[in-house]
């Protein structure tokens, strides 16, 4: 109630320059704007205020005072990330983009689109849609996050192995740096070598080089048609041979994704759907392509699951057994969340040939440390994601996760892995970096950081 | 024959670290390293040394140097750039990778191989298709050109369109910076956000920021088949209708070139294979997938080609006629060359939906300035070449070159367009840069160069 007299000139200058009812600066709202879905709030490192600006003047002017007074800030979409990549670790501005969300171009001939950063990427692919146009990356929020947080991610989804994650979609930014300037990266044109590739620089830089006020996004036609099925095996190796084998036999599935046996059986027991819970693994197989073939794709995947041992193939032949299958897969979240107050989510990459060690690595760190876990991944891509139930206030608990999250990234190190496929490093695997990163490269990341944001204000304590 | 008393201390310090036999330094040998494919030697600009490296020690052994003496060190690979990327424009050290030729790994199950810069893609794609494998980035002069200046200049090709271009596939650098510090910007996993893409920011850097030494690649499964036509227009505006009316269809051919009436013409006098030389265009289309597909896609080609006006389509069922369409593609350049002693090739790209203006306003601008010229280009991606026939000895040709060659630009940039799409800056387009990048983003492109290469020493005058 003591709101008004206490403001501080920062919330006074944000309610100058994005109007009044665009700032948020009660303890309860910064508090709210701390927190993503690593589900961690540090009370020490609350944002001071929140701003919904309305567009790229609005994001300058408020770069330029944070500059000249050395604020911290942090750019937000739907806060959806699970590395801690939103989260205000010095304080400072938020800057929440949800009401920089508009559509503003969908042009078929040049196969592009041009978004502002608050675009819900289910909206934005419904949308292309409409223009038998096709925007691939798909994280499994999609239906809340938005372009914006994405792209600060490069995010993926399952449709990666076939199409690629966001990097390969955006080809032009308008990014507002640390010191207010507003400059355009690439253009309408994807191919395009003019200059070096500043785009994808900024892509999967977790705003800490600049702020993304506009994006234009490469389309490309979207598949006539799709089926897919649900292959189980009971062995890893089986699983992870059908994979190569499919591959290998020219198919490129859209989607090929893997469930463990705590997978299915955790969402059998909490959302029955018909899996075979007493399976050690399960492979999601979508095919896409032209009608007149993708029955001849289809078939000859199930050929290839049953020569390497697959012990039962769901098919769907309709628009409900497509579904039904799909649901199970997205209830895997859903499911482990029934394990425990809390579910974190990690996600490492490593080079298709090293997935069963790394799948029974994590199942050998997990049980070691008595945690939960239920894997989920793209196993085309070579990206699993182990799912982990505890309970965050139990510090026991708390205390083995972060064992088995070390052990974890050694063990993708060790394979030839990386950190992070497609959420990014937050400030959640920052203290890994250094470990996953050849130095001379982490020392110019660092000097690169340090030309873009000399003082240290965008999303400061992320990535390293 | 006074060679050995002159020998400078570079070419000596040269001698040392890469043997005697992998060093010239005679006037004859250095002026024919101080050329590439776009045809212009400037004498007082010529190379004082040329070193084969064997390795990735030596090259950083030969940038310590460099950088304790500020010697620039230019990096070439098979010398096939037609905008000057490789021309010692300050002297000093060039450094031919023709040596450096090994595929290092060809790995099916990571779908990735690993390779030295010297590789000749041409030999990289046939060794990774007896894997079944598929490296689609095919630039003219594949059958010479090396992997190491195609990254340089992030080429293309016919396949871009629905491949993508060289930055698409690659994942991972071994790079020599300025000071001879090795470093590896990424990892051999194709989805991969542990820090920022460093990648990216060396691939089309024309070796201005680094000296790449390795190379990890990611590959894709094979097509299956392919088929391809030859669909003639009488009109610009039927011809660019029918290519996006394709890809409107959902169709996305693997190759959608264009061909224009002076190139038809042209090619039809001295390599008579049966073109009608009295269209106005023709669309050379292939598209491959699926055999169970392949006739469906090519006959609803055809049909949309007929539904836009083509007044004639060659198809071809075996592949003798395929040859021999593409024969008659490959041969516009050596029948250009025909109408002059040099051609000089251009490259500049608009969003398609501005390809009939480009093609329109470069007839206009070669026909004012009295320039012969034949238009290839691929209409998918907006990105035409004008292959301009002339006699560079002729002062008046020369100047109406260059004053058209800066019309062309300011065209393409009136178009929304880009400057390059697949053959880089170098030092020929230089000079229109500024015009071509939004200022703040040119300023942040100067800021890395300085960042990376503080002597100004890396392929210097390039670009910028």
């Amino acid at each position: 109630m003591l709101k008004t007299i206490l403001k501080s000139n920062t919330v006074k200058t944000m309610e100058k320059i994005a109007g009044r009812d665009n700032v948020l600066s009660s303890y309860d709202e910064c508090y709210a704007y701390s927190t993503d879905s690593t589900n961690i709030t540090n009370p020490k490192e609350l944002a001071q205020v929140v701003v919904f600006p309305l567009n790229t003047t609005q994001v300058s002017n408020i770069m330029k005072y944070a500059y000249s007074k050395s604020i911290p800030v942090t750019a937000r979409s739907a806060g959806t990330s699970v590395c801690g990549a939103c989260l205000p670790k010095k304080g400072g501005i938020v800057l929440d983009f949800a009401k920089m969300d508009k559509i503003l171009e969908i042009n078929k001939d040049n196969l592009i689109c041009r978004v502002e950063p608050g675009v819900v990427i289910e909206t934005l692919q419904k949308e292309v849609e409409k223009y038998d146009l096709f925007y691939p990356p798909d994280p499994s929020n999609l239906k809340v996050s938005m372009i914006g947080g994405s792209i600060g991610l490069s995010s993926g989804g399952p449709h990666t192995f076939k199409y690629g994650s966001t990097k390969d979609y955006v080809i032009d930014l308008e990014v507002v740096t640390s010191d207010g300037t507003i400059m355009r990266t690439g253009s309408s044109c994807s191919k395009d070598v003019t200059g070096y590739n500043m785009t994808q620089l900024f892509v999967g830089s977790e705003g800490t080089l600049g702020i993304i006020t506009q994006a234009t996004i490469r389309l490309i036609p979207k598949p006539e048609t799709k089926r897919v099925m649900l292959a189980y095996f009971d062995t890893l190796e089986d699983t992870s041979k059908a994979a190569n084998d499919i591959i290998s036999n020219l198919i490129t599935p859209s989607v090929i994704d893997l469930m463990d046996k705590n997978t299915l059986r955790t969402i059998e027991s909490f959302y029955p759907c018909g899996l075979l819970a007493d399976k050690t693994a399960a492979l999601l197989i979508e095919t896409d392509g032209f009608k007149s073939d993708i029955d001849n794709q289809y078939n000859k995947i199930i050929e290839i699951c049953k020569i390497n041992n697959s012990s039962y193939i769901q098919t769907a032949s309709n628009k409900e057994e497509e579904e039904k299958i799909w649901i199970s897969r997205r209830s895997s979240f859903g499911a482990t969340a029934k394990l425990a107050p809390n579910v974190l989510t990690e996600d490492v990459v490593v080079p298709r040939e090293n997935i069963v060690p790394l799948v029974k690595g994590i199942w050998e760190i997990c049980s070691r440390y008595e945690l939960k876990t239920c894997i989920m991944g793209h196993i085309g891509d070579g990206n699993i994601h182990p799912n982990i139930a505890l309970d965050l206030r139990n510090p026991i608990e708390l205390n083995n996760f972060n064992k088995a999250k070390s052990e974890l990234f050694e063990l993708a190190l060790s394979l030839n892995g990386r950190l992070s496929g497609e959420h990014g490093i937050g400030c959640e695997k920052s203290y890994f970096i250094e470990k996953a990163l050849d130095p001379n490269n982490l020392k110019m990341m660092k000097q690169i950081k340090k030309l873009f944001d000399p003082k240290n204000i965008l999303n400061p304590d992320k990535i390293f």
